[in-house]
């Protein structure tokens, strides 16, 4: 029974005229999240935290922003390859717990999609993908609705 | 030996006329940090560690802050109540290890009396619970005072 | 098999006239890390996670910035001290995730070195010590390039 922890962290701004992607979900918003790709900060949050638990390299190696390949693209497909690196190695998922910073909006209703959405590309229950919620307190540039943040811890165990 | 992985994140604004809990403890100091509850950073972040290892909700979930119950609460109680979740489910706290980050004060000298408070409630021993601060080098807005924060991340076995 | 779970953050601001070290290599890069020893950001972060994993005080405690022998030290040496208390429990490193969060330079070229190194000191392969970077997207303290952040997680098992 061989164990392994990864975690990951991620940013991005809000900005007008873009979707609000987060987990997999489009969440309703004035305000989407800004990057190469559909910029879902959970999902990326989640893969850096897969890939860094077997020392796989990062988000940006492999899913460079300059590639055209990955322009909007949708970020389950990043997350699903990022599991089959982790399958690859022999390891499946025990948990993943996850904690979302942002101002607004809320998110609590969307969160047992979004567990639904993460626990089937990574082969898990929804009881083994947690997603959390908290704001700044309005401090910082989160607080001041400039972006947000997600952080993700995961472990592994060896199959 | 089955084990589960959790983390939990925590911001409070630093405010006059408010008292100061960290870890259980109240800090001698000129702010206190704002919140619904007695805004005690460290013991929401390591609340949200437990309550998220077992993807059982966060802490606003359980205890809201538009709830009348969690006025000015003492969060020692939020803390029983997250380890009666875990327990309910079969789990014991194996580890705990967190970090404070605050400009100001310095709180090397109350981290064993945090230690005592936290232990007790998880029913581990002080050397489970690792409290470790630093400040963030004058930067942002925890930098400048505006408030502080707290990580905490947690390791569950099943009994 | 038993296991203990640790993390770390760090913070350095970025100075002109001083040497930028991340994860035991000189990065070339206009600006270097202000603090006390070498300001080693992800070596900090390290310290501090396998300090924690054990309970074993902060690296403030260990290693205080009042204290002249730490003046302009080299990280490695800091490391090498947490990882023999480590090792001093009868514990040893299954694996290192890490993240800096930086807006410039880009580090990915030195990751490979700074493996090399960690790994020496903690007497593990590279494959593990992961180390990842993001941006901020240029958000806030970090986004303005006033400084970097680092974050580790570590797990531990009992030998």
């Amino acid at each position: 029974m061989s164990y392994r922890i990864g975690s990951g962290i991620d940013f991005h701004q809000f900005a007008e005229g873009r979707e609000l992607w987060i987990g997999g979900i489009k969440i309703p918003h004035h305000k989407g999240a800004l990057g190469h790709s559909d910029a879902d900060v959970l999902l990326h949050a989640v893969c850096d935290a897969l890939l860094g638990a077997l020392s796989l390299g990062d988000i940006g190696v492999h899913f460079p922003n300059t590639d055209e390949r990955y322009k909007n693209i949708d970020s389950k497909i990043l997350l699903k390859e990022s599991m089959d690196l982790v399958s690859g190695k022999g390891y499946k998922v025990v948990n993943i717990d996850s904690t979302l910073c942002l101002q607004e909006p809320k998110i609590k209703k969307y969160v047992p999609a979004m567990q639904e959405v993460i626990a089937k590309v990574l082969n898990i229950t929804t009881e083994d993908v947690s997603i959390k919620a908290t704001t700044t307190e309005e401090m910082g540039a989160i607080g001041r609705e400039e972006g947000l943040m997600a952080m993700a811890t995961v472990l592994l165990q060896k199959i």
